[in-house]
């Protein structure tokens, strides 16, 4: 008989190959699928979430699962696993236990509305329609609404919808967390209303789309980023999509007439893909290969942006390279003027 | 129970969704994607073929099947099928014939040569390294005789290879087809080595990528294209993978100092693209709805690309269009010095 924990590897290495064509077919929506092609991805992606769910769920990954845990409590049943292991079979229950509640058609419902609202919003977002979305978001919100009643919970149906992105919170956690901020943000953004406003003019000059491009390359080759394993493209919204170490996915959005929202993106994407690609290849496929949750994730990203991104140190060296990439526009704006307005 | 022919279009359709999955994943390592990450592709291109054979040959589609059409003779045993629907049985079978004496593991192993192959061959060309493709190409070349070989033939290995490509041909009638235009085609070459040969000094300038694919683009335009349904990109050999009727990925490959290349390149893909979305979409996923042969599909590009893409009427038309795009390189060339060049 295989061993338990090799059939569970197995099992969640082939939910990866799923997952993973999954995330290429939504880069592929976000950056360069003809519109009308809609209709056909999001039946390819409803039979790929199909898979990934089916794989999550199976009995043979649920028998392996049940062999290692106690699938009701959570208590490590095998003695001989390392804690590294132990920590991926926690993390496989959890995620099976949330998982094996969700019927296959429920999912497949999802993504079809999630992926058709997607394609949705970008054209809604592209005519400042946003009546033309409201119909998806009602529907999306809908099941998002059901999919917590599914999954179930004890105090507020945020609690199971969040548990997926931050294990383990729970809303009034996070209404304390973010009630605790809510005085001294008032107070500073008071205190930055009654400053004076940055000069701003030399924003609206026209920062050529093609310059703006190579700028964010060359920040994200500075950040360690290669294009062996790194590609940096256009969407609607910047994001990240990591498939593999060897694959990294990063968007920006460029407008010609403010440059800083390209350079904050591309650092702030550069973020997560350094921490997507410096986890463990060869764990690829488990929970021990995957970002230990959103807060983490964004944790990263933060902190290129505002630390490091926003930071003066960062600007010293940057600026004159900035200036050099559009002499016309900045050549005679000094560091100064420019600081302020990218804080 | 549901009608076999019913059961014949789901199990066909849902092949379709994992072959045009594994259509833009291939899109995607022939344009965008990073170097590095060709082993996760190669992973993720298996399992697709996997599930591909599968459909193709499960019980129920073999049940199914089998209901409609005598699977040793071909004769259609239903006598309520329309022409259409007996069209579609007979291409059923045919495929079905074919894909059920492949063993899975066979799909799987050829699909991994032929994804790493086609990566290390783009590898190879661009370094002009042939030794680093050999071993590849030595790997594929086995596989696909053992292919021949388990397919099996009467008369010649080929037989049992062209038969996916073009139904029924063999290579015997290939032969004799081919010989015919042995000596004519001898003769012609000839006679034009014979010719003083065109003046091309004007193609050595510099033709700049940009405009070069702004002008393909234009071409695709007038050819009936639209951004809503179709993309143009580069790769190390110009394709065309339509996916469906709504998502026609072309490619071109651009040289600075010969603008031949692309644009017959762009046309002929044009023409292929042309056949492919003008098949009826309501057929999707069914052989109603897929290109009849190899050689009837390349037809239509070399139509396009010989017959009107090398005319004289056409470039009547287009080389002003040309002249403008590429002001500098060819205002002072007149037509009567490109149109020898172009053929």
């Amino acid at each position: 008989m295989t061993n338990p924990y090799d059939i569970l590897l197995e099992c969640s290495k082939k939910a990866a190959l799923y997952q993973t064509t999954s995330m290429l077919l939504a880069w592929d929506q976000e950056t360069y699928m003809p519109r009308k092609a809609i209709g056909l991805r999001s039946e390819q992606q409803q039979l790929l979430a199909h898979h990934i769910h089916q794989e999550k769920t199976s009995k043979r990954f649920a028998k392996a699962l049940d062999a290692l845990i106690d699938l009701e409590t959570g208590t490590i049943k095998s003695k001989e696993l390392s804690p590294q292991r132990r920590a991926a079979v926690r993390e496989w229950r959890r995620d099976y236990v949330r998982a094996v509640k969700l019927p296959s058609s429920f999912v497949r419902q999802l993504t079809e509305a999630t992926s058709e609202g997607q394609h949705a919003w970008v054209d809604a977002k592209d005519r400042s329609d946003f009546k033309a979305f409201l119909p998806h978001l009602k529907k999306i919100l809908t099941l998002v609404r059901k999919k917590a009643d599914i999954l179930g919970y004890d105090d507020h149906p945020y609690d199971a919808l969040i548990d997926e992105y931050e294990p383990e919170t729970k809303t009034a956690e996070l209404t304390t967390l973010l009630g605790r901020l809510k005085i001294p943000l008032t107070t500073l953004v008071k205190a930055i209303g009654a400053k004076k406003e940055p000069e701003t003019d030399f924003l609206r000059k026209n920062y050529p789309h093609a310059k703006q491009m190579e700028f964010g390359k060359m920040l994200l080759k500075k950040m360690g980023f290669d294009p062996s394993f790194c590609r940096l493209d256009e969407s609607a919204h910047p994001m990240c999509l990591t498939m593999h170490p060897t694959d990294a996915r990063l968007t920006t959005r460029i407008y010609p007439n403010n440059p800083i929202v390209n350079i904050l993106s591309v650092i702030h994407e550069g973020g997560h893909g350094l921490y997507h690609i410096g986890l463990p290849e060869e764990h690829f496929g488990t929970p021990l290969g995957e970002a230990a949750s959103y807060g983490i994730d964004e944790s990263q990203s933060q902190m290129w942006e505002t630390r490091i991104g926003r930071g003066l140190p960062f600007w010293e060296h940057f600026y004159p390279e900035l200036q050099s990439y559009f002499a016309d526009q900045l050549a005679s704006v000094p560091l100064e003027v420019f600081y302020p307005v990218i804080n």
